[in-house]
Protein backbone atom coordinates (compact mmCIF):
# COMPACT_ATOMS: atom_id res chain seq x y z
CA UNK A 1 0.00 0.00 0.00
CA UNK A 2 1.38 3.00 -0.99
CA UNK A 3 1.01 6.26 1.06
CA UNK A 4 -1.81 7.91 -1.27
CA UNK A 5 -4.22 5.03 -0.57
CA UNK A 6 -2.97 5.03 3.14
CA UNK A 7 -3.26 8.74 3.49
CA UNK A 8 -7.03 8.27 1.71
CA UNK A 9 -7.93 5.30 3.98
CA UNK A 10 -7.20 7.97 7.06
CA UNK A 11 -9.27 10.32 5.42
CA UNK A 12 -12.61 7.83 4.91
CA UNK A 13 -12.49 6.05 8.02
CA UNK A 14 -11.75 9.58 10.02
CA UNK A 15 -9.13 7.02 12.06
CA UNK A 16 -5.50 6.63 12.60
CA UNK A 17 -5.95 3.49 14.61
CA UNK A 18 -4.05 0.43 14.33
CA UNK A 19 -4.56 -2.67 16.07
CA UNK A 20 -2.03 -4.94 17.70
CA UNK A 21 -2.51 -8.71 17.27
CA UNK A 22 -0.19 -9.69 20.23
CA UNK A 23 -1.95 -13.02 20.19
CA UNK A 24 -0.95 -14.89 22.91
CA UNK A 25 -2.52 -18.51 23.56
CA UNK A 26 -2.78 -18.33 27.08
CA UNK A 27 -4.36 -15.04 27.29
CA UNK A 28 -7.30 -15.79 24.73
CA UNK A 29 -10.74 -16.83 25.76
CA UNK A 30 -11.32 -20.49 27.27
CA UNK A 31 -14.03 -21.16 24.60
CA UNK A 32 -11.91 -20.80 21.65
CA UNK A 33 -9.25 -23.34 22.64
CA UNK A 34 -11.28 -25.91 21.16
CA UNK A 35 -11.06 -24.60 18.01
CA UNK A 36 -8.87 -26.46 15.42
CA UNK A 37 -6.87 -22.59 15.29
CA UNK A 38 -7.61 -21.01 18.15
CA UNK A 39 -5.11 -17.98 17.59
CA UNK A 40 -6.96 -17.41 14.17
CA UNK A 41 -9.86 -18.14 15.34
CA UNK A 42 -9.47 -15.08 18.29
CA UNK A 43 -7.97 -12.68 15.35
CA UNK A 44 -10.72 -13.32 12.88
CA UNK A 45 -13.48 -12.30 15.40
CA UNK A 46 -11.02 -9.24 16.44
CA UNK A 47 -10.84 -8.55 13.04
CA UNK A 48 -14.72 -8.76 11.81
CA UNK A 49 -15.43 -6.55 14.94
CA UNK A 50 -12.69 -3.60 14.23
CA UNK A 51 -12.44 -3.30 10.90
CA UNK A 52 -14.64 -0.63 10.46
CA UNK A 53 -12.66 1.25 12.79
CA UNK A 54 -8.88 0.77 11.91
CA UNK A 55 -6.58 1.32 8.97
CA UNK A 56 -3.72 -0.90 9.90
CA UNK A 57 -3.05 -4.18 11.57
CA UNK A 58 0.18 -4.73 13.39
CA UNK A 59 1.02 -8.40 14.07
CA UNK A 60 3.62 -8.71 16.58
CA UNK A 61 5.37 -12.09 14.94
CA UNK A 62 7.71 -12.85 18.05
CA UNK A 63 3.70 -14.56 19.40
CA UNK A 64 3.46 -16.69 16.47
CA UNK A 65 7.15 -17.42 15.99
CA UNK A 66 6.55 -18.79 20.01
CA UNK A 67 4.08 -21.82 18.70
CA UNK A 68 6.51 -22.65 15.62
CA UNK A 69 4.32 -23.92 12.49
CA UNK A 70 1.32 -23.58 13.60
CA UNK A 71 1.84 -20.16 14.39
CA UNK A 72 3.27 -19.06 11.13
CA UNK A 73 -0.25 -20.59 10.42
CA UNK A 74 -2.29 -18.97 12.41
CA UNK A 75 -0.17 -15.90 10.99
CA UNK A 76 -0.34 -16.93 7.73
CA UNK A 77 -4.16 -17.09 7.49
CA UNK A 78 -4.60 -13.87 9.53
CA UNK A 79 -2.75 -11.62 6.81
CA UNK A 80 -4.87 -13.33 4.37
CA UNK A 81 -7.97 -12.32 5.94
CA UNK A 82 -7.29 -8.87 6.73
CA UNK A 83 -9.11 -6.75 4.32
CA UNK A 84 -6.61 -5.53 1.11
CA UNK A 85 -7.73 -2.20 1.71
CA UNK A 86 -6.18 -1.88 5.74
CA UNK A 87 -2.45 -1.64 5.90
CA UNK A 88 -0.16 -4.40 7.76
CA UNK A 89 2.53 -4.49 9.95
CA UNK A 90 5.02 -7.27 10.46
CA UNK A 91 6.24 -5.95 14.03
CA UNK A 92 9.36 -7.87 14.21
CA UNK A 93 12.15 -5.89 15.00
CA UNK A 94 14.08 -7.54 12.27
CA UNK A 95 17.68 -5.95 11.67
CA UNK A 96 21.28 -7.61 10.11
CA UNK A 97 23.83 -7.42 7.41
CA UNK A 98 22.98 -6.53 3.80
CA UNK A 99 22.59 -10.26 2.20
CA UNK A 100 20.72 -11.13 5.14
CA UNK A 101 18.67 -8.26 5.51
CA UNK A 102 17.51 -8.96 1.66
CA UNK A 103 16.07 -12.42 3.07
CA UNK A 104 14.28 -10.54 5.97
CA UNK A 105 12.37 -8.38 3.25
CA UNK A 106 12.13 -11.17 1.21
CA UNK A 107 10.15 -13.14 3.99
CA UNK A 108 7.69 -10.01 5.27
CA UNK A 109 7.00 -8.61 1.47
CA UNK A 110 7.16 -12.01 -0.19
CA UNK A 111 6.49 -15.38 1.14
CA UNK A 112 4.16 -13.07 3.74
CA UNK A 113 2.98 -10.25 1.87
CA UNK A 114 2.91 -7.67 4.53
CA UNK A 115 2.68 -3.62 3.30
CA UNK A 116 5.63 -3.03 6.20
CA UNK A 117 7.76 -4.69 8.53
CA UNK A 118 9.65 -3.27 11.92
CA UNK A 119 13.70 -2.81 11.52
CA UNK A 120 16.21 -2.11 13.89
CA UNK A 121 18.71 0.59 13.30
CA UNK A 122 21.62 -0.63 15.23
CA UNK A 123 23.84 -2.35 12.55
CA UNK A 124 23.08 1.10 10.65
CA UNK A 125 22.55 1.60 6.32
CA UNK A 126 23.14 -1.39 4.67
CA UNK A 127 21.09 -3.25 7.35
CA UNK A 128 17.68 -0.93 6.34
CA UNK A 129 18.52 -0.07 2.89
CA UNK A 130 17.18 -3.78 1.77
CA UNK A 131 13.63 -3.00 3.01
CA UNK A 132 13.39 0.46 0.74
CA UNK A 133 13.84 -1.42 -2.63
CA UNK A 134 10.12 -2.36 -2.66
CA UNK A 135 7.43 -0.43 -4.54
CA UNK A 136 4.64 -0.37 -2.03
CA UNK A 137 6.54 -1.77 1.22
CA UNK A 138 7.93 0.19 4.09
CA UNK A 139 10.49 0.06 6.43
CA UNK A 140 8.93 1.17 9.97
CA UNK A 141 12.05 1.80 11.42
CA UNK A 142 12.82 1.94 15.78
CA UNK A 143 13.37 5.25 16.77
CA UNK A 144 12.39 6.29 20.60
CA UNK A 145 10.19 3.34 22.03
CA UNK A 146 8.08 3.77 24.65
CA UNK A 147 9.58 0.93 27.19
CA UNK A 148 11.74 1.79 30.39
CA UNK A 149 14.86 0.36 28.15
CA UNK A 150 14.69 3.46 25.61
CA UNK A 151 16.73 5.24 28.39
CA UNK A 152 20.00 2.94 28.56
CA UNK A 153 20.90 3.86 24.61
CA UNK A 154 18.06 5.38 22.79
CA UNK A 155 18.04 8.56 25.36
CA UNK A 156 22.12 9.26 25.60
CA UNK A 157 23.86 12.21 23.95
CA UNK A 158 25.67 11.32 21.20
CA UNK A 159 27.37 14.78 19.87
CA UNK A 160 25.01 17.49 19.41
CA UNK A 161 21.83 15.21 19.91
CA UNK A 162 20.42 12.24 21.87
CA UNK A 163 21.24 8.75 19.55
CA UNK A 164 17.44 8.45 18.89
CA UNK A 165 17.61 11.80 17.24
CA UNK A 166 20.83 10.59 15.41
CA UNK A 167 18.93 7.94 13.73
CA UNK A 168 16.02 9.89 12.69
CA UNK A 169 17.94 12.28 11.13
CA UNK A 170 20.32 9.67 9.42
CA UNK A 171 17.78 6.82 8.69
CA UNK A 172 15.45 9.57 6.80
CA UNK A 173 18.43 10.50 4.57
CA UNK A 174 18.19 6.48 3.24
CA UNK A 175 14.49 6.54 2.09
CA UNK A 176 11.91 8.68 1.17
CA UNK A 177 8.57 9.85 3.36
CA UNK A 178 7.06 7.13 0.72
CA UNK A 179 8.97 4.13 2.37
CA UNK A 180 10.42 4.56 5.81
CA UNK A 181 8.36 5.00 8.44
CA UNK A 182 9.43 5.61 12.45
CA UNK A 183 7.88 4.09 15.76
CA UNK A 184 7.30 6.91 18.04
CA UNK A 185 6.55 5.92 21.30
CA UNK A 186 3.42 7.81 22.70
CA UNK A 187 4.42 7.57 26.76
CA UNK A 188 6.72 10.18 26.18
CA UNK A 189 4.66 12.70 25.44
CA UNK A 190 7.08 15.80 26.09
CA UNK A 191 9.00 14.25 23.31
CA UNK A 192 6.68 13.79 20.44
CA UNK A 193 6.18 17.57 19.61
CA UNK A 194 9.90 17.64 19.46
CA UNK A 195 9.64 14.89 16.91
CA UNK A 196 7.42 15.88 14.46
CA UNK A 197 9.52 19.34 14.34
CA UNK A 198 12.38 17.31 13.63
CA UNK A 199 10.45 15.04 10.93
CA UNK A 200 7.17 16.77 9.53
CA UNK A 201 6.14 14.89 6.97
CA UNK A 202 7.09 11.31 7.99
CA UNK A 203 4.32 9.01 9.15
CA UNK A 204 5.44 7.94 12.99
CA UNK A 205 4.24 4.17 14.52
CA UNK A 206 3.09 5.66 17.70
CA UNK A 207 2.57 2.39 20.34
CA UNK A 208 2.06 2.62 24.04
CA UNK A 209 -1.12 4.38 23.83
CA UNK A 210 -3.60 1.91 25.92
CA UNK A 211 -1.83 -0.34 28.67
CA UNK A 212 1.65 1.55 28.50
CA UNK A 213 -0.29 4.73 29.46
CA UNK A 214 -0.08 7.16 26.50
CA UNK A 215 -3.80 8.95 25.40
CA UNK A 216 -5.19 9.91 21.83
CA UNK A 217 -5.66 13.44 22.69
CA UNK A 218 -2.14 13.95 23.30
CA UNK A 219 -0.79 11.69 20.55
CA UNK A 220 -2.81 13.73 18.00
CA UNK A 221 -2.75 17.21 19.32
CA UNK A 222 1.10 16.69 18.99
CA UNK A 223 2.15 14.72 16.05
CA UNK A 224 -1.51 14.96 13.29
CA UNK A 225 -0.52 16.64 10.31
CA UNK A 226 -2.74 17.44 7.09
CA UNK A 227 -2.09 14.08 5.77
CA UNK A 228 -2.81 12.07 8.57
CA UNK A 229 0.74 11.10 9.50
CA UNK A 230 0.68 8.90 12.56
CA UNK A 231 -0.92 5.45 13.16
CA UNK A 232 -1.52 4.83 16.87
CA UNK A 233 -0.70 1.38 17.71
CA UNK A 234 -3.42 -0.19 20.42
CA UNK A 235 -2.88 -3.93 21.24
CA UNK A 236 -4.18 -4.74 24.64
CA UNK A 237 -6.68 -2.20 25.02
CA UNK A 238 -8.62 -3.50 22.72
CA UNK A 239 -7.86 -6.97 22.11
CA UNK A 240 -7.81 -8.13 25.99
CA UNK A 241 -11.05 -5.67 26.92
CA UNK A 242 -12.89 -8.61 28.04
CA UNK A 243 -11.87 -12.22 28.40
CA UNK A 244 -15.57 -13.50 27.79
CA UNK A 245 -17.92 -14.70 25.23
CA UNK A 246 -18.26 -11.39 24.91
CA UNK A 247 -14.39 -10.30 23.74
CA UNK A 248 -14.84 -9.54 20.67
CA UNK A 249 -17.93 -7.55 20.37
CA UNK A 250 -16.28 -5.86 23.55
CA UNK A 251 -13.01 -4.81 20.85
CA UNK A 252 -14.82 -3.77 18.44
CA UNK A 253 -16.77 -1.39 20.96
CA UNK A 254 -13.26 -0.37 22.41
CA UNK A 255 -11.46 0.17 18.37
CA UNK A 256 -15.10 2.52 17.62
CA UNK A 257 -14.32 4.55 21.35
CA UNK A 258 -10.70 5.54 19.90
CA UNK A 259 -11.91 5.95 16.29
CA UNK A 260 -14.54 8.24 17.75
CA UNK A 261 -11.94 10.24 20.06
CA UNK A 262 -9.57 10.25 16.60
CA UNK A 263 -12.22 11.76 14.71
CA UNK A 264 -12.19 15.14 16.50
CA UNK A 265 -8.68 15.61 15.38
CA UNK A 266 -9.36 14.37 11.45
CA UNK B 1 25.27 -25.53 26.94
CA UNK B 2 27.22 -23.84 30.30
CA UNK B 3 30.49 -22.20 29.63
CA UNK B 4 32.42 -25.40 31.46
CA UNK B 5 30.85 -27.47 28.42
CA UNK B 6 31.63 -24.73 26.22
CA UNK B 7 35.39 -24.30 27.42
CA UNK B 8 35.88 -28.15 27.33
CA UNK B 9 34.97 -28.56 23.77
CA UNK B 10 37.15 -26.04 23.12
CA UNK B 11 40.03 -28.06 24.70
CA UNK B 12 39.17 -31.49 23.19
CA UNK B 13 38.89 -29.74 19.81
CA UNK B 14 41.55 -27.22 19.89
CA UNK B 15 38.87 -24.91 18.14
CA UNK B 16 37.22 -22.08 18.34
CA UNK B 17 35.00 -22.46 14.60
CA UNK B 18 31.81 -21.85 14.56
CA UNK B 19 30.68 -22.34 11.44
CA UNK B 20 27.68 -20.65 9.94
CA UNK B 21 24.43 -22.34 8.25
CA UNK B 22 23.14 -19.43 6.39
CA UNK B 23 21.79 -22.00 3.57
CA UNK B 24 20.39 -19.94 0.69
CA UNK B 25 18.19 -22.10 -1.38
CA UNK B 26 19.52 -20.43 -4.74
CA UNK B 27 23.26 -21.27 -3.81
CA UNK B 28 23.02 -24.81 -2.69
CA UNK B 29 24.37 -27.32 -5.36
CA UNK B 30 21.40 -28.38 -8.24
CA UNK B 31 22.00 -31.97 -7.44
CA UNK B 32 20.28 -31.43 -4.08
CA UNK B 33 17.38 -29.76 -5.51
CA UNK B 34 15.90 -33.19 -6.34
CA UNK B 35 15.99 -33.84 -2.58
CA UNK B 36 12.63 -33.38 -0.59
CA UNK B 37 14.27 -31.08 1.51
CA UNK B 38 17.70 -29.33 -0.29
CA UNK B 39 18.61 -27.55 2.42
CA UNK B 40 18.29 -29.74 5.45
CA UNK B 41 20.48 -32.01 2.73
CA UNK B 42 22.81 -29.57 2.73
CA UNK B 43 23.22 -29.02 6.15
CA UNK B 44 23.61 -32.72 6.81
CA UNK B 45 26.57 -33.05 4.43
CA UNK B 46 28.30 -29.99 5.43
CA UNK B 47 27.57 -31.25 8.85
CA UNK B 48 28.85 -34.66 8.28
CA UNK B 49 32.03 -33.41 7.17
CA UNK B 50 32.56 -30.58 9.75
CA UNK B 51 31.57 -31.97 12.82
CA UNK B 52 35.11 -32.85 13.91
CA UNK B 53 36.68 -29.44 13.63
CA UNK B 54 33.81 -26.73 14.43
CA UNK B 55 32.75 -26.21 18.18
CA UNK B 56 29.54 -24.21 17.36
CA UNK B 57 26.68 -23.94 14.44
CA UNK B 58 25.19 -20.76 14.04
CA UNK B 59 21.71 -20.90 12.06
CA UNK B 60 21.08 -17.38 10.54
CA UNK B 61 17.16 -17.89 10.52
CA UNK B 62 16.33 -14.97 8.12
CA UNK B 63 17.30 -17.69 4.92
CA UNK B 64 15.04 -20.52 6.30
CA UNK B 65 12.74 -17.59 7.35
CA UNK B 66 12.37 -16.26 3.70
CA UNK B 67 11.48 -20.24 2.79
CA UNK B 68 8.18 -20.20 5.00
CA UNK B 69 6.89 -23.00 6.52
CA UNK B 70 9.42 -25.07 4.58
CA UNK B 71 12.06 -22.98 5.84
CA UNK B 72 11.20 -23.65 9.26
CA UNK B 73 11.20 -27.44 8.58
CA UNK B 74 14.53 -27.23 7.67
CA UNK B 75 15.79 -25.71 10.73
CA UNK B 76 14.10 -27.73 13.26
CA UNK B 77 16.00 -30.69 11.39
CA UNK B 78 19.06 -28.78 11.17
CA UNK B 79 18.96 -28.20 14.90
CA UNK B 80 18.18 -32.03 15.75
CA UNK B 81 21.03 -33.00 13.71
CA UNK B 82 23.82 -31.50 15.49
CA UNK B 83 25.55 -33.62 17.88
CA UNK B 84 24.56 -32.49 21.64
CA UNK B 85 28.17 -31.60 22.41
CA UNK B 86 28.48 -28.77 19.80
CA UNK B 87 26.81 -25.12 20.99
CA UNK B 88 23.78 -24.25 18.83
CA UNK B 89 23.73 -20.57 17.82
CA UNK B 90 20.13 -18.99 16.54
CA UNK B 91 21.47 -15.75 14.57
CA UNK B 92 18.64 -14.57 14.96
CA UNK B 93 19.29 -11.17 16.13
CA UNK B 94 15.86 -10.27 18.16
CA UNK B 95 14.79 -7.22 20.07
CA UNK B 96 11.39 -5.97 21.42
CA UNK B 97 10.19 -4.59 24.85
CA UNK B 98 9.98 -7.27 27.51
CA UNK B 99 6.62 -8.85 27.19
CA UNK B 100 7.78 -9.57 23.60
CA UNK B 101 10.82 -10.77 24.16
CA UNK B 102 10.24 -13.28 26.06
CA UNK B 103 8.60 -14.45 23.15
CA UNK B 104 11.63 -14.88 21.51
CA UNK B 105 13.49 -16.45 24.33
CA UNK B 106 10.57 -19.14 24.22
CA UNK B 107 10.91 -19.01 20.46
CA UNK B 108 14.80 -20.09 20.23
CA UNK B 109 15.45 -21.65 24.08
CA UNK B 110 12.29 -24.02 24.17
CA UNK B 111 10.14 -24.20 21.01
CA UNK B 112 13.47 -24.41 19.01
CA UNK B 113 16.28 -25.58 21.53
CA UNK B 114 19.33 -23.75 21.02
CA UNK B 115 21.89 -22.95 23.57
CA UNK B 116 22.24 -19.10 22.67
CA UNK B 117 20.26 -16.43 20.72
CA UNK B 118 21.40 -13.31 19.23
CA UNK B 119 19.92 -10.01 20.24
CA UNK B 120 19.71 -6.33 19.55
CA UNK B 121 20.53 -4.00 22.32
CA UNK B 122 18.68 -0.71 21.21
CA UNK B 123 15.46 -1.08 22.95
CA UNK B 124 17.40 -1.34 26.58
CA UNK B 125 17.54 -3.77 29.29
CA UNK B 126 14.03 -4.79 29.47
CA UNK B 127 14.48 -6.69 25.93
CA UNK B 128 17.98 -8.34 27.18
CA UNK B 129 16.79 -9.26 30.34
CA UNK B 130 14.44 -11.99 29.13
CA UNK B 131 17.38 -14.04 27.39
CA UNK B 132 19.21 -14.77 30.54
CA UNK B 133 16.71 -16.29 32.70
CA UNK B 134 17.69 -19.58 31.19
CA UNK B 135 19.91 -21.78 32.91
CA UNK B 136 22.67 -22.81 30.61
CA UNK B 137 21.34 -20.68 27.82
CA UNK B 138 23.15 -17.52 26.23
CA UNK B 139 22.55 -14.26 24.54
CA UNK B 140 24.87 -13.34 21.91
CA UNK B 141 24.17 -9.04 22.27
CA UNK B 142 25.64 -6.88 19.19
CA UNK B 143 28.43 -5.10 20.02
CA UNK B 144 30.62 -3.98 17.49
CA UNK B 145 29.42 -5.44 13.87
CA UNK B 146 31.71 -6.15 10.80
CA UNK B 147 29.53 -4.71 8.29
CA UNK B 148 30.01 -0.89 6.78
CA UNK B 149 26.86 0.42 8.36
CA UNK B 150 28.81 -0.14 11.88
CA UNK B 151 30.08 3.42 11.00
CA UNK B 152 26.45 4.88 11.34
CA UNK B 153 25.63 4.53 15.02
CA UNK B 154 28.28 1.81 16.58
CA UNK B 155 31.05 4.22 16.15
CA UNK B 156 29.80 7.39 16.98
CA UNK B 157 30.77 9.28 20.06
CA UNK B 158 28.41 9.01 23.06
CA UNK B 159 29.51 11.06 25.53
CA UNK B 160 33.12 10.05 26.89
CA UNK B 161 32.83 6.54 24.92
CA UNK B 162 31.67 5.19 21.18
CA UNK B 163 27.96 3.77 21.25
CA UNK B 164 29.42 0.06 20.69
CA UNK B 165 31.48 0.73 23.97
CA UNK B 166 28.50 1.54 26.08
CA UNK B 167 26.92 -1.04 24.95
CA UNK B 168 29.05 -3.61 25.82
CA UNK B 169 30.06 -2.10 29.10
CA UNK B 170 25.88 -1.32 30.00
CA UNK B 171 24.92 -4.67 29.06
CA UNK B 172 27.77 -7.48 30.49
CA UNK B 173 26.37 -5.29 33.81
CA UNK B 174 22.77 -6.68 32.89
CA UNK B 175 23.75 -10.61 33.12
CA UNK B 176 27.39 -12.30 33.90
CA UNK B 177 30.50 -14.46 31.67
CA UNK B 178 28.02 -17.00 32.12
CA UNK B 179 25.19 -15.99 30.20
CA UNK B 180 26.28 -13.21 27.91
CA UNK B 181 28.45 -12.72 24.80
CA UNK B 182 28.80 -10.21 22.56
CA UNK B 183 29.40 -10.06 18.64
CA UNK B 184 32.35 -8.54 17.60
CA UNK B 185 33.37 -8.40 13.92
CA UNK B 186 36.49 -9.16 13.00
CA UNK B 187 37.20 -6.93 10.09
CA UNK B 188 38.40 -3.80 12.49
CA UNK B 189 41.29 -5.84 13.76
CA UNK B 190 42.71 -2.24 15.12
CA UNK B 191 39.49 -2.61 17.97
CA UNK B 192 39.75 -6.41 18.85
CA UNK B 193 42.57 -5.77 21.31
CA UNK B 194 41.10 -2.99 22.51
CA UNK B 195 37.41 -4.98 23.30
CA UNK B 196 39.15 -7.71 24.82
CA UNK B 197 41.00 -5.09 27.44
CA UNK B 198 37.28 -3.87 27.75
CA UNK B 199 35.87 -7.23 28.27
CA UNK B 200 38.24 -9.70 29.78
CA UNK B 201 36.62 -12.78 30.80
CA UNK B 202 33.29 -12.89 27.83
CA UNK B 203 32.69 -15.01 25.52
CA UNK B 204 32.82 -12.98 21.75
CA UNK B 205 31.16 -13.94 18.82
CA UNK B 206 33.58 -13.28 15.66
CA UNK B 207 32.10 -13.19 12.09
CA UNK B 208 33.74 -11.58 9.37
CA UNK B 209 36.60 -14.00 8.93
CA UNK B 210 36.70 -15.24 5.40
CA UNK B 211 34.69 -13.49 3.14
CA UNK B 212 34.03 -10.79 5.04
CA UNK B 213 38.07 -10.20 5.08
CA UNK B 214 39.81 -10.80 8.70
CA UNK B 215 41.67 -13.49 9.33
CA UNK B 216 42.51 -16.29 12.08
CA UNK B 217 45.94 -15.14 13.46
CA UNK B 218 45.12 -11.77 14.16
CA UNK B 219 41.94 -12.57 16.04
CA UNK B 220 43.56 -15.39 17.84
CA UNK B 221 46.24 -12.93 18.60
CA UNK B 222 44.21 -10.49 20.30
CA UNK B 223 41.61 -12.26 21.82
CA UNK B 224 41.93 -15.89 22.96
CA UNK B 225 42.17 -16.16 26.47
CA UNK B 226 42.94 -19.32 29.21
CA UNK B 227 39.50 -20.23 28.31
CA UNK B 228 39.49 -19.80 25.01
CA UNK B 229 36.59 -16.72 25.20
CA UNK B 230 36.13 -16.51 21.54
CA UNK B 231 33.62 -18.25 18.47
CA UNK B 232 35.44 -17.44 15.33
CA UNK B 233 32.67 -17.61 13.12
CA UNK B 234 32.91 -18.99 9.51
CA UNK B 235 29.86 -18.67 6.74
CA UNK B 236 30.27 -18.75 3.00
CA UNK B 237 34.14 -19.58 3.50
CA UNK B 238 33.60 -23.16 4.77
CA UNK B 239 29.92 -23.91 3.44
CA UNK B 240 30.38 -22.31 0.24
CA UNK B 241 33.72 -23.77 -1.46
CA UNK B 242 32.57 -25.40 -4.02
CA UNK B 243 29.58 -25.42 -5.86
CA UNK B 244 29.98 -28.88 -7.07
CA UNK B 245 29.36 -32.67 -5.87
CA UNK B 246 32.36 -32.53 -3.78
CA UNK B 247 30.84 -29.75 -1.64
CA UNK B 248 31.04 -31.27 1.90
CA UNK B 249 34.20 -32.52 1.54
CA UNK B 250 35.59 -29.54 0.39
CA UNK B 251 33.53 -27.54 3.60
CA UNK B 252 35.29 -30.02 5.34
CA UNK B 253 38.87 -29.59 4.27
CA UNK B 254 38.41 -25.85 4.86
CA UNK B 255 36.70 -26.11 8.28
CA UNK B 256 39.98 -28.58 9.14
CA UNK B 257 41.94 -25.75 7.72
CA UNK B 258 40.73 -23.33 10.29
CA UNK B 259 40.83 -25.34 12.88
CA UNK B 260 44.12 -25.95 12.56
CA UNK B 261 45.39 -22.52 12.28
CA UNK B 262 43.08 -21.93 15.43
CA UNK B 263 45.39 -25.41 17.05
CA UNK B 264 48.44 -23.16 16.40
CA UNK B 265 47.27 -20.92 19.61
CA UNK B 266 45.10 -23.29 21.58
Amino acid sequence: MDRKQLVSAIKDKKSVLCVGLDTDITKIPMQLLADEDPVFAFNKAIIDTTKDYTVAYKINTAFYEAQGLKGWISLQKTLEYIPQDIFTIADAKRGDIGNTAEQYAITFFKTYPFDSVTVAPYMGEDSVKPFLQFEGKWAIVLGLTSNAGSADFQLQQCGNELLYEKVLHTVSSWGSIDNTMFVIGATRKEQLQHVRSLLPKHFFLIPGVGAQGGDVATVCENTLICEGGILINVSRGVTYVSSGIDFAQRAGDAAKDYQQQMAIYL
